[in-house]
């Protein structure tokens, strides 16, 4: 068997990483410009899911960390130098948080008929909203992204308005809070849970086949 | 001047670590195991300030991360995890979250006598509690371990029952409050705020001097 065989065997066996994002949080845009990179390192494939904070929030009663009196100004702070540690590109938005519940629509729709599109289409609103200011709970700012990204405009135009789509949504949504995710990014390993861009560190120790 | 002469004035002149925590958070534990190591390596001196985290939870609207859906379980499997990542003994306590509100009295009284015998008391207070689940709520096991480190046991019970020491702690967390204290531990380095003992990579650079 060469090694090429092999290692593609080994890709099979080994479980993905499970990637869940809200499109408007800061920090999992930092996540979604790291672990793409890190599953390729350790041979896993990351499946990328979107969810909503706003429907988490109502389960654990937690806030926009902006709009939380003395955490407000903290986190500011925090999105922009958390995004220099990791050297990505990072400008505040000036309406910060929206809606992105078109976005996460689209990205439903594209991820049923083509995951690597829908990542493509994911990096596309991120970079968007996060280094370009642009208003991505505009329906047609998400369909400009779309079309940018190569996807018939029009298609998912029609699919946006329909109930089927979010009725997709919404049940993405229940699934992840029904795998105990609450916060974003979250990733998922093996049946491991960790939440945040800071917890990439102990992510990779564990892909290392590290006890601690 | 000699090089031991050199490196003392050094320290002088740079500002030191004002450290925060409250003496029941895990978290704060493993900072507190961490942070004297750090600062002692970039000669740094480390202040350390007791406060309570449910105060600045009345501001910020926060509860305690075990008391919340869904965060709950992950909390308590994120405590343990985060002390095996940095290699600190952990066992969870049986009764969690205590009111530390004696301890950290007792921590603020012996912080005015003798700082570096109240960081000693804080240490054996932290590890009670995180290795060997003692009730640190109970005033005779506070007085029990100040005794332990060298404390007249019989001038800390006595100080403990004063309207000063409570007004002196009252003051203490109302001035890390006013400082933006909202969770621990917090780390204020030449007046940038760093919470959570994951942002200690983030305060080591700003350490090394690097911009990002």
């Amino acid at each position: 068997m060469s090694e090429l065989a092999r290692s593609s065997d080994a890709t099979q066996l080994l479980a993905p990483i499970d990637f869940y994002f809200d499109l408007g949080s800061p920090y999992a845009y930092l996540g979604s410009e790291l672990i793409d990179t890190l599953g390729a390192r350790y041979r896993r494939q990351v499946n990328w899911h979107v969810f909503l904070l706003g429907a988490a929030f109502k389960h654990t009663g937690a806030a926009p960390l902006t709009q939380q009196a003395l955490k407000g100004s903290y986190a500011l702070h925090d999105f922009a130098r958390s995004a220099g540690f990791h050297d990505i590109p990072f400008r505040q938005p000036t309406r910060f948080p929206v809606s992105t519940v078109h976005a996460a629509r689209a990205f439903c729709w594209l991820s049923a008929q083509d995951p690597l599109l829908a990542r493509g289409f994911a990096h596309a609103i991120f970079r968007a909203y996060f280094t370009a200011d642009r208003d991505i709970d505009n329906i047609d700012t998400v369909l400009d992204i779309a079309q940018s990204q190569g996807v018939a405009r029009s298609s998912l135009a029609e699919a946006l308005g329909s109930v089927a789509l979010k009725d997709s949504l919404r049940l993405e949504v229940d699934r992840a809070i029904a795998r105990g995710v609450f916060g974003a990014p979250f990733f998922i390993l093996d049946g491991e849970a960790f939440w945040g861009v800071d917890r990439l560190p102990q992510l990779t120790r564990r892909l290392d086949g590290e006890a601690f």
